[in-house]
């Protein structure tokens, strides 16, 4: 929707709610798709929210909720009625109420799931951390291997025409087993009496309950997988995850790295979800980690102290140098980092990754070399100079550019999540090294 | 798979091939799943995938094929007759044939078409960018308005039984034109009588054929869509997408942010299929740019000579100052590039994120400015040089935040896609500002 379109909506809703006009608000939101519903909804105040969300029928409050972050949405349905809060429940994906309900008080959710009809159909969902597969999964219809496709088929009408649709279906045995899948479009081409057993792929990918999610969402998207099957010690069937819980958990997850490499624990949240405190939380160990290696580049600096007294000129290039050698780092870390997740670089290849961000490096290295030694000219410092800064260009250039690819590949092989490599960890181990190569090389060339 | 299978397996292979027994080697590849397959086979050396590729039948190697980059599909495919290639393509999705085609010889294209039995199924396929929805859409069968749900499944079960399957099917009108749409359980539920205008959903959501395959992708993820309908001019269902094709495209999208954010342009294509000349172009023009702006650092350096050569000791500080600064504006771009691609600020946002990075950067430059206090006073340069440093990292905390939040929020409102504002060149400007507040303080209060 566009930013036009949304802050018009607003204004119509704000102006019926300051009318008193409830109906009339509900009204507005409801003409929208539950997406935009819930960016809508998400701009008003807490108190205009409370004041509409009772007015809402059970099944656009369900909509609109499933929207909305967890805690977002705890936080609203907090002064309903155990009752209606379970007309709402009742109305929303089973894995989304489970997520829900989890952030309840524990009094507010027993009293809210003695008033749902089915509580079993959520109650097994409630069991399984958040960033699991079981925490990711939904309930769904299970199929038995000796139905005919014809049962199956009245087995499927039987469903609530608005629950979910998952395009294919799990098969199970007499102890729950599961034992194959097969989908909508196989059922409705199959002869209406042949046993689902004949008729289903019995080679199925699934997942154990407790396995991570991201685990999970990235067999759905490597094996292209309309949904995946959840199981537990016994091979039982307790779940499926399905792809548009898939896409978010991805999203999240790039987020997460996208985060991590720039220096920081990833937030885990919306934005303006979080507080401020805890983005200085999230964000104050790496600092100060990264606070104490670049003291020790200060360290190098003062070891170095007489020949910089001797040549202040030598100092004019420090950002250059350090820059430089961290720009480079940083590029080849975020794409090192990245290749890991994806799958492209594996720990096998190291040695590969090490020969060709070698040659990178060396073609960048002479490049930004000869860069360096115009521009260290131009500021008529001399030749001496000019020649130490250029070799250093190089040097550093080659040298930032493989502990950038070596570390995360590194970090991998000892089971550490590359993407903590960030690209300020590169810069500041090649900020130290790098100035302990330049004053080395103008030691040596200068004399000093 | 685990990667000692793949070794394990990739052996058995090998020796098959070296014993020249062709037929066993594909039993071993054939036993796999398609996405292994292709792990596999990329494993392989191009002459071994070469004698392996015609011994499988059309529909292994179509499998094959749509898990290969497009290039390496059409570089291996290359020996082929035209009448045998045909076979495959036509056992390809219609849009992975379409893709595969498009790296094609004119020549080899023409005879490759005029084999096919249906061209016109890809035909269409071919005349769209390939990072448009029309590039990215596939073929699928179109419903009529007029149709009843009986013959609607009778038209489904004519399908061939191994295209791709998706859950939703589009309802057109006698022009062709988009009017609705349904589900296969909503087909399967409806009264075999009805007509389908009148139990489709009229109120489908489609894109343009034109339109950016980002866009496309993030209105799938946004809405949960099983598939997304793409259109012409004249509203007429020319094509689908589906969701495989979304998490491919999204995954793709989170790579390039990520390798905008590191400095670099993206790359487009895995790691190891970029040859190394491209990877140096593509990182060298970023590595210059910045390099001029780390010159401007030198500079700022080179009009304060002076006051360094008083105070030798005031370059011990330098790494750190402009350090600290880079890391925390780095944390500070990448939270807030991904926050605007995911939609969780926008431009109207601006000044909620300027006072929130503000107070950020207030309560983290008191921390480091405290202990760099300390550091400075434990390497024994004196109090007032503890006191300029403490008070420039303050500042400069604070300073680096508020252009990390800001610059990307103003690129956005420049049409400038807000992940070209890399953690590198927040550094850079970061870096010779630092340094203008540095010695600013430091005249100010030593007096030099």
């Amino acid at each position: 929707m566009l930013q036009t379109t949304l802050d018009d909506l607003l204004t119509q809703v704000r102006l019926r709610l300051e009318e008193d006009d409830l109906s009339g608000a509900v009204a507005v939101l409801e003409s929208l798709r539950s997406a935009d519903q819930a960016d809508l909804f998400t701009e008003l105040e807490e108190e205009e929210q409370a004041a509409l969300l009772p007015q809402l029928t059970p099944d656009n409050a369900a909509d609109l909720l499933e929207e909305l972050d967890d805690e977002d949405a705890a936080r609203l349905v907090d002064g309903l009625p155990p009752a209606n809060l379970a007309r709402i429940v009742e109305e929303m994906e089973p894995d989304e109420a489970a997520d829900l309900l989890a952030e309840l008080e524990e009094d507010q959710l027993a009293a809210v799931l003695s008033e749902l009809e089915d509580p079993d159909e959520v109650r097994p969902l409630l069991l399984h951390p958040e960033d699991s597969a079981g925490g990711l999964m939904t309930s769904h219809l299970a199929l038995r291997r000796r139905m005919t496709a014809a049962e199956a088929l009245a087995a499927i009408r039987q469903l609530e025409p608005d629950s979910e649709e998952i395009p294919v279906f799990f098969v199970v045995d007499q102890y729950g087993k599961l034992c194959g899948e097969l989908s909508l479009r196989q059922l409705v081409m199959a002869d209406p009496n042949t046993l689902l057993r004949d008729v289903m792929n019995p080679d199925v990918i699934s997942v154990p309950v407790g396995v991570d999610q991201e685990e999970a969402a990235r067999l759905v998207a490597r094996y292209d997988l309309a949904a995946l099957p959840v199981v537990d010690d016994e091979d039982r069937l307790v779940g499926v995850i399905t792809v548009d819980d898939v896409l978010d958990v991805l999203a999240e997850e790039a987020t997460e790295d996208i985060q991590r490499l720039g220096g920081a624990q990833p937030l885990d949240q919306a934005y303006f979800n979080v507080s401020m405190p805890l983005i200085v939380r999230k964000r104050i160990g790496w600092l100060l980690f990264l606070f104490v290696a670049d003291t020790l580049t200060g360290t190098v600096l003062r070891a170095y102290e007489d020949e910089l007294a001797t040549a202040v000129a030598l100092s004019f290039f420090i950002p250059l140098i350090i820059g430089t050698g961290g720009n480079t780092g940083s590029q080849t870390v975020t794409t090192i980092v990245r290749a890991l997740a994806l799958g492209e670089v594996r720990l096998r290849d190291v040695f590969h990754v090490i020969w060709r961000e070698s040659a990178v490096g060396l073609m960048l290295g002479i490049l930004l070399g000869a860069v360096g030694f115009v521009r260290a000219l131009t500021w008529h410092t001399g030749l001496e100079i000019a020649l130490v800064v250029s070799l250093t260009l190089l040097a550093v250039v080659i040298w930032s550019n493989l502990i950038a690819a070596v570390v995360p590949i590194l970090a991998e092989r000892f089971r550490i999540d590359p993407s903590v490599v960030s690209a300020p960890l590169i810069t500041s181990i090649v900020d130290a090294t790098g100035l302990l190569i330049y004053f080395s090389l103008a030691k040596l060339l200068l004399g000093i």
